[in-house]
């Protein structure tokens, strides 16, 4: 692929750039994980080139007949085939390393996109855009004008605003960004608003490894707690408060998390356990500061946390974990851990109707790269078109194509001749078309 | 299936209502084809229990798993499966035998529907939901309240704010119906507001029979004209206007039509070349009004005329014709008559980017049943999501489902352990997820 040999010779420019916004933003006052976004180094520019090398040996997505049959004995054939969507507006915030994923995809897929990056990236961006992928099109003999970048947020609002023109609107952020375009705009799109996963400890859970149990709800809440794959929410059958919820429960809290627990949870946790918490700190090393217990308050279920926290309630059976999850949940991603994953797992990977449903592992699995689709253009929780993460197949869609030899729908319905509008008049109420 | 025994059996009790229905709509002064749709008789009933079979018999189309794979080598297994959408509103207009089509569909797929019928056909889609279908859900060990009916304007403006609640709207009707209700939600809407084809003699056209290119042009235009994949547009090649036009335009006007011409496509039609016009007459029998020819006005290129007129333009070559239908189509089903499928034939269907596209037929195939679904809800002229007919199939979505036996990610990631906050800040910028 000519990006990855371009992206390695660019090297140096692109550096350079970046380090224009690095300075600028340090000026700005920018810090923290928005800061840390932004600095392209090394290592992250030959990781981009692996992801590039990556797409590009994916299969093509596109052509892909998955419907092929006659209509009717003599008929035209007919095929569905996969093809591109159109013309893709995405829109993220500073990290200009999604310019290269996101756009690589894009062309993956045929699609054309117009791209917009947070102006913190600006230089960096514009960088990658020109320096990189313009000419990699160019190499491959295509259209240089499928990957457009614009910069200011003014012109955003105009493209939001050519719904003829534009076919998807794909915004890859904050869940604030995503309800603004939401509304700015009557283009559809494909993106998630909220990850509020849950992880859901079942009556017998007590049967398997409890070690195993608390790693795996430690991972869904803490392995990356600012991601949307990370667990906000545990919900404990009734039966499982006594048995191996303790040692979950100290087990988050050695972590560093706070939990936010109804009633009986609150009553199950063993906060003056010595063995249990001695079990829990093998399990985690023991967080600088370790959570607190915390009385649950009726909003908690609906909250993202994004951080240390998680709110914990106990239910009574498997449907009123499922009922609180496509209740309260955003249809992102949830985790069943029972004993018994062809009875209670199948229940509950039936029941849940989220985008991604689990049983016996972390929630942070829910992601693009571990699917096995080189990467991801963001997780959509929607309902409709591709759910769940977005890799090059769900920047596809298809049409339907049939060949002929003269077919003429007259002749299939029994009139056996192509008749005036008089005659054919009688046949009007025998069609099966729109009202 | 129980709904076509039941309908069978309540064939009196539905008859009766429709016939209240009818004597209403007679009084209100009710008339042409909206009367004519309201209307069921005992063959149209016998249809709609031959639709309940063909519906019946159609393969499962849920649980169907379309990607399985392990996620990396010792991980957890992945896998792609289908599943309804969840609670879909169809909004319909007087045509009560779409209630039992439309609701079949939706029980097939697993969704629950909550249909809006016309108030004219109020009582005859009362007693096809009270004695056919929730009958049928209850023998079946269903809940009956999968299929609910709701009867008055105020309760679908309500319906239409339930954006958490109710998954996908589906209009069937005018194109001012739908527009009216894409502007009155933020549900997703599937279907088509404009049925805006077109037909395109390629330069080659000449090498095919030509009474067959006329057959296949005046199925396109006339077979049942207010059918949304009847065609509006004639596009054809400068090298055809000489060649198979003539015949082409004579057959049209023979059949009623009206043709709104281009200067150049205007300047060949013969009106008064006997031989063509007797050719013509024996292609369609004559209309007892033929049609006309008049000048095209811009507006033309976007008028769906739903009627005997048809647009008629020259184009220099089959780009032109492509960039035609994709700038002033709707993106429903367009048409190329050509002489060179794999060559001129795969080229229109690459570049014109509407839901169905056709090779040497009539653009009034397009339609659910033709393509094999048994029925339809509908035809999607959207990019996302199922485009053209949409049947079962189109009624579903999938979720992603994984089994895991413990797995965490930070275990994946090269940490090998579960670490604390602290600890794992370092690992943060390698990390895939959003921003």
């Amino acid at each position: 692929m000519h990006a990855a040999r371009l992206l390695s010779e660019a090297r140096a420019g692109v550096l350079e750039a970046n380090q224009a916004d690095v300075v600028a933003a340090k000026a700005d006052g920018l810090s923290g994980p928005m800061f840390d976004r932004l600095v392209l180094k090394e290592a992250r520019l030959e990781g981009l080139v692996k992801g590039l090398h990556e797409v590009a040996s994916l299969p093509d997505p596109l052509g892909r007949v998955n419907l092929d049959r006659q209509i009717s004995d003599s008929g035209p054939v007919l095929q569905r085939v996969s093809c591109p969507i159109g013309v893709l507006l995405v829109i993220f915030e500073s990290r200009p390393d999604a310019v290269v994923q996101i756009a690589s995809l894009c062309i993956k897929s045929g699609n054309s996109v117009i791209l917009k990056g947070g102006k913190e990236a600006a230089r960096s961006s514009a960088a990658l855009v020109e320096l990189v992928l313009r000419p990699a099109l160019e190499l491959a003999g295509l259209n240089p004008d499928m990957v457009q970048l614009v910069q200011t947020r003014e012109s955003v609002g105009r493209l939001l605003e050519l719904d003829s023109l534009i076919d998807l609107v794909i915004p890859r952020g904050s869940a604030a960004l995503v309800k603004s375009i939401k509304e700015a705009t009557r283009i559809p799109v494909m993106g998630h608003s909220d990850g509020l996963c849950a992880v859901y400890l079942h009556s017998d859970a007590d049967k398997l490894d409890h070690t195993t149990v608390a790693q795996m709800v430690v991972d869904s809440k803490t392995q990356y707690p600012a991601a949307c794959n990370s667990a906000e929410t545990l919900l404990v059958h009734e039966e499982s408060l006594n048995t191996v919820f303790p040692l979950v429960a100290a087990s988050l809290i050695s972590a560093g998390v706070t939990l936010r627990c109804d009633e009986l949870s609150m009553a199950a946790v063993r906060a003056g356990d010595t063995e249990i918490l001695s079990k829990a700190a093998s399990i985690v090393a023991v967080a600088p500061t370790p959570g607190n217990v915390e009385p649950a308050e009726p909003t908690d279920w609906d909250t993202e946390w994004l951080g240390p926290t998680m709110s914990v309630k106990a239910v009574r059976d498997l449907p009123g974990a499922v009922e609180h999850i496509n209740t309260h949940g955003s249809g992102h991603t949830d985790s069943i851990v029972t004993a018994d994953p062809d009875g209670a797992g199948a229940a509950f990977t039936s029941g849940v109707a989220s985008s991604s449903v689990f049983v016996n592992m972390s929630t942070r699995f829910a992601d693009g790269y571990r699917y096995g689709f080189g990467a991801e253009v963001g997780i959509s929780t929607a309902r409709l078109h591709a759910r769940g993460p977005v890799g090059v197949e769900g920047l596809t869609t298809y049409k339907y194509i049939a060949r002929g030899a003269g077919h003429c729908v007259a002749l299939f319905e029994g009139g056996g001749a192509l008749l005036p509008p008089a005659v054919r008049s009688a046949y009007h109420h025998v069609d099966r078309d729109r009202e």
